[in-house]
């Protein structure tokens, strides 16, 4: 009989080891309610059926978060570091019930399954509550049981401190969590299920002929953040290229294949330029005629940094004949008149004749890892703006970024223009 | 400058030593939305303000358990062992999320609190899941936390499996964490805040002249059941009355003393019974003619104990002249039927004439420790409703208690009567 249950171990082994382990992660819209929560489930059981291991991260309903978080909103400034610990042991509790409903639906359905909380997990955190940093998974159980044939349904966003407090990772952590986990396992492939399905040459509400990337690299979907925050957290971008995770953007509301997110070596596909970006986020702050001496932008950045500001693009124009020049920068939009009122209150000491916003800008980019190596790119932008008359602001450039501020009306015109430039359009009769 | 911080030191634990410990527990109706949780962090002040260190024991917001069973029941039929600890991990974060709220809340007004949970408080449990027993409590952060002046806030219902699984004590499951934290933190006393302002001699809302008890034995509150279970978990009082923590119910809508459990020689009020209580969850099945031969009740029985139905009061009819009977008990009345189907399916071997189903029932006790020492107390029963042409159909009598069952419609005559008869009814001129 003993002889009997060994041979029987044995076969559970040689059938579960060989298994390549698959991270799944669904985000609010894909578990808004029971009927998405169903569906998640035929989603894993295909993966199943496929002859996988799978683990599973879920975000909270959609919605719940909000609520959560305005409830904690209610009854405090959410300021200090002990207000912050509170606020992430309430707003975690989404995750904590989208978990434990999954794992349910799965055994419901004949899968084995459990609900594991970042606690249970061994996923240790920083302490910086409210946005904390993953610093060690520590997956021993958790690989014992998926090697028993188990699905871990695990709750997205959270973790736990050395403190034993529960810590959350900030907005779109789950991410994070899929990703980071998807590294501790050694997993083939880190699919991200959210309602887009992958990652487009653009902004496809804005040009009809954007296309599907199927392939990305991790550093291109870097420079893409204004595509991307809506699709992916950055930092779990960071983090799978750091590991090496291949990450799969895809839609839970249907079976269409979704982006990859791989190394460069992986992605390139023949092109020089993968996507073109845009961001409304801008605010142009131009302040004139300040002495044209060294240290002056040292000067007009100090009180801006001091309110945490964020400067981004920055042109400093000519003054060949007078001695003074102005200056041109922009920050994020929201932050505009803050940063206007922080120079305006140090205009003593850097001496300037006056301050002028502007709000109706656009910042739009053009991205590639083929930049790298091909010349003559950022040329063909700067053509094919001026070939449409759109006036170029402020142009600020990285290895495998240009861009360009300009007059925001001009968003869409530009980007579409561009978008044909580097021939990144659809062919017509292909559906995307 | 080190002598100075030592001095310090001991001038705070010289001011936090001697201190009493209250617990307080409250309920979802106390915490049902942002302004109830508002008003607790008051009365918690109070507490604070009157000299004692405070632990908070609160219930999710009224109505959020229902919402989370209810997700939990629409996926699963929650039956198995493993569908338990995930229903667990769902239902639990209601508390979750109020403890954290409470512990802000306080935070804002001044006060050092955290929230605590299950697995942080070191609350340990069986692996019963959805109505686990509480085990130990290692209570010895939180001690030290409150030691330093931190109001701890814990979140009810839920404690931690040597599994590490969060596990659930079952409806009501807070008044038992309050009264094991009580017993754990040898607490001076356990103030159990809810939506009525005390136990009474009987239900208010049927006898005008009910009248709130001061103080309750822990027997005459578990014999008040009917009456208690709308305010405290039976669990609590047995775990009260076991380690002889003194809980006090209370409101938290007013500032009413409320009343107080305490032991039965502390209890003693010059009083001979102290309520009078009922119950219309019952229903009466009578057997007719079943053979009068011993073993037939265990026969009759078996049924419906396979059938995991309680059988409360029985009475075997007198039957001297044939050798058949009658026999009459009485079950839940929502189990009814199934306990005729199980009696019928088993009529081949037990043998009987019919069985008649009478659900327009009601049980009406007289409890009180007093019964113990003077005989007498039944026999005004018998004669208070005999005065009434009240029918007693059976009696059942226990150390503190005698209960009778009578036909549904003469409920409140009958609570009224018994109640001027013990001499229970409040004096016309005073407030309750």
């Amino acid at each position: 009989m003993l002889l009997c249950m060994c041979a029987h171990i044995k076969v559970i082994y040689s059938y579960f080891w060989p298994m390549a382990i698959i991270v799944q992660k669904f985000g609010g819209t894909s578990v808004a309610d029971i009927d998405r929560i169903k569906h998640v489930a035929t989603i894993v059981k295909r993966e199943l059926d496929a002859g996988n291991q799978v683990a599973v991260v879920v975000s909270a309903m959609s919605g719940k978060t909000n609520e959560l978080v305005g409830w904690a909103e209610a009854v405090s400034p959410l300021q200090s570091p002990e207000s912050l610990k509170e606020y992430d042991s309430i707003v975690s509790s989404g995750e904590q019930v989208t978990s434990g409903l999954l794992a349910l639906q799965l055994q419901s359905i004949g899968i084995k399954a459990r609900s594991w909380l970042g606690w249970q997990v061994g996923l240790e955190t920083s302490e910086i509550h409210g946005n904390a940093r993953i610093e060690n998974i520590n997956a021993t159980l958790l690989k014992e049981s998926m090697a028993s044939g188990e699905v871990a349904v695990i709750a997205g966003f959270q973790g736990v401190t050395p403190e034993n407090r529960i810590a959350t990772l900030g907005r779109g952590g789950s991410d994070t969590s899929a990703v980071a986990l998807a590294a501790a396992l050694e997993a083939e492939r880190c699919d991200i299920y959210t309602d887009v399905d992958g990652i487009y040459t653009t902004d496809p509400r804005l040009v009809p002929k954007a296309r599907k990337l199927r392939k990305v690299a991790y550093e291109e979907m870097l420079e893409m953040a204004s595509l991307g925050a809506k699709v992916l957290q950055i930092r779990s971008v960071e983090m799978a290229m750091k590991h090496n995770v291949r990450v799969q953007v895809r839609s839970s509301f249907d079976d269409k294949d979704g982006s990859l997110l791989v190394s460069e070596e992986e992605a390139v596909e023949r092109r020089l330029v993968t996507g073109v970006t845009y961001s409304r986020n801008e605010a142009q702050i131009t302040v004139k005629n300040v002495p044209d001496i060294p240290g002056i932008a040292a000067k007009i950045f100090r009180p801006i940094t001091a309110q945490e500001i964020n400067v981004d693009m920055i042109v400093q124009n000519m003054s060949a004949a007078s001695k003074h020049t102005d200056l041109t920068f922009t920050v994020p939009r929201a932050d505009a008149d803050r940063a206007v009122t922080a120079i305006e209150s140090a205009k003593a000491e850097i001496v300037f004749g006056e301050v002028i916003v502007d709000k109706a800008v656009a910042k739009v980019s053009v991205v590639g890892v083929g930049m790298r190596s091909h010349a003559g790119l950022a040329q063909k932008m700067f053509e094919t703006l001026a070939a449409k008359q759109i006036n170029i602001i402020v142009i600020t450039t990285s290895e495998i970024k240009v861009s360009v501020l300009i007059q925001e009306e001009y968003t869409e015109l530009a980007l579409r223009a561009l978008h044909t430039a580097y021939e990144l359009d659809a062919a017509p009769s292909v559906a995307s």
